[in-house]
């Protein structure tokens, strides 16, 4: 639109000769530039509708099902309009709670962290699928190992059960995930098999996957496994142990204060730092209770909403996102 | 013992007619008793090594493994001296940290709650068996029925699986069970061949199941049913939703001050009334996160210590239970 306001505007009314050569500009000029938009696609904050250099935000929460304490945080967050995402995990005690949520709340933006370890040491979890189906994934006692070990050999085959099978129950017990991601990364940072494994089964169901282009050059495999559908995030933004508890909001205000145009999405860890929430991550204080606790303080605070605007960043939330993947 | 003293006062020293007509009176009524013995066995309370009028109380604390409240209060139960033994739920969440404290401190009391329902809404659990294993135990997700409805077909075949599977994740995980019960009663009162399953599957384990002969006249097959070395409690008290908050105290009160002679269990529930115990049973308030409370209160108080001695009540175990009747 704007390249013709241009050459309009370039186009002296009286003058057939200077219109005729303006055409034939034109025409060569919208051929060219048509031959550029084939080579260097349409970023996806365009996609969404926005200019290249918006600076589009998915604020993000993640572990729905795992305690009370996370879900309790996780909704308050959902509900201040800060949180504008989450995604739940269907093997854990909690699920029934957040999966009657998002049913009697169809417009919160809701996916599945889909779950295959069982990291917390007090309080566990195994598989939704039958387990003689899936035995690479368990440990002798039936859990999901606590997390995957480099000798551990998980069987691609028994993954593609297990997500189907928390999928499957999910869509039963009423729930319409919004996109899938993979809890601890496991999916992700495991090897091509197990990605293409998580691709493949979220195609199936036609649920995009948090993919951030960030993981592409230390996981190569990552971008050359993806379809021309798939949603790639230009970025992502977690923290991480090193940085100290009193850091937590310097760290975050850095991170938006540097936010980069296009999509990013921050992946942030809610919950209520109480009695359960304790005793669940007591093990170590590494994403435990404490840690959500600063989280969910940050996340809700004013001092968040005033950054967000004083640095024109807009939330958006994977809803949005799988809408303009598919052109709609 | 007391024979022989009553008997012994009753002779003469220096008269040796009156001596042998009292040794042939002896003879006779040892004769007489022995025969009597062998029609009317010794009392529970008599192979435990108390008078047949000694009052013996197991007070038991159900439901631990549920959630944390359930664990924390309970352990705080246990650790006052007042609450004797409790009895831990294989399927549910928290059970790896009740399975831990029972690991380190193998004195503790502590049995299993074989479990195969899922009671409550918000938070739910399902088998330890191979979900293909047990599917008549199983609703539509794949979690245990909330309860048992009357039209369900249960599978006993099924029900020796999975509790042979809830006892061997207890084994595997370290844990040495003094005994075990039935979560709900169900497999107490859902007809005789779900009950000789339990009864079957604790005799291959050589674990004591709790039986009390107060539920004999309702369901004559568990009389029928048991073998010569099982234990059967003389009494069963708990409490039901028809007492109201108010008259809690005074139900426990009256039930002490009118406890029978021989063994009773007190079937009790205790945890804390928090934020995750009210969100796990927020659906009703029976068996709910205030009636936990107060069984808690009560059963650690001042005044619960104080009734027991001034009513001769002496506390037992069923570690003891389980020794006596082995003879040993």
């Amino acid at each position: 639109m704007d390249i013709y306001r241009i050459l309009s505007a370039g186009v002296p009314p009286e003058n057939g000769h200077v219109r005729v050569q303006c055409l034939l500009f034109l025409t060569l000029f919208l051929c060219a530039s048509t031959s550029l938009a084939q080579r260097t696609p349409a970023s996806l904050a365009e996609k969404l509708g926005y200019s290249p250099d918006a600076k589009l935000l998915i604020v993000h929460a993640d572990d729905l099902g795992m305690t009370h304490a996370v879900n309790a945080a996780s909704i308050k967050g959902l509900e201040s309009g800060l949180v504008t995402s989450a995604s739940m995990m269907v093997p854990c005690p909690w699920f029934p709670e957040i999966a009657d949520y998002a049913k009697n709340h169809p417009d919160a933006d809701l996916g599945l962290h889909l779950t295959l370890t069982s990291e917390r040491v007090y309080l566990r979890w195994g598989p939704v699928a039958s387990k003689d189906k899936v035995p690479s994934l368990l440990d002798p006692a039936g859990y999901f190992f606590l997390d995957w070990s480099p000798a551990a050999h998980i069987e691609a085959a028994e993954v593609a059960v297990e997500l189907r099978a928390q999928i499957e129950r999910a869509l039963a017990m009423g729930v319409r995930p919004t996109h899938v991601d993979s809890h601890q990364y496991r999916l992700f940072a495991s090897g091509k098999d197990l990605f293409q494994v998580l691709l493949g089964v979220a195609h199936e169901y036609r649920f995009p996957v948090f993919i951030a282009r960030d993981w592409f050059a230390d996981h190569p495999y990552l971008e050359s496994s993806l379809a021309p559908g798939d949603i790639v995030l230009d970025h992502t933004v977690t923290i991480d142990p090193s940085v100290p508890s009193e850091k937590w909001v310097n760290f975050y205000e850095t991170a938006l204060r540097n936010l980069q145009p296009g999509v990013t999405e921050f992946v942030i860890h809610l919950a209520f730092d109480d009695e359960e929430m304790r005793a669940a991550t007591r093990e170590r204080p590494t994403w435990g209770s404490a840690w959500r606790q600063r989280d969910f303080d940050y996340f809700t605070s004013a001092e968040f909403r005033n950054l967000l605007q004083q640095q024109h960043i807009q939330l958006i939330t994977w809803r949005e996102l799988a809408r303009a993947a598919k052109g709609k």
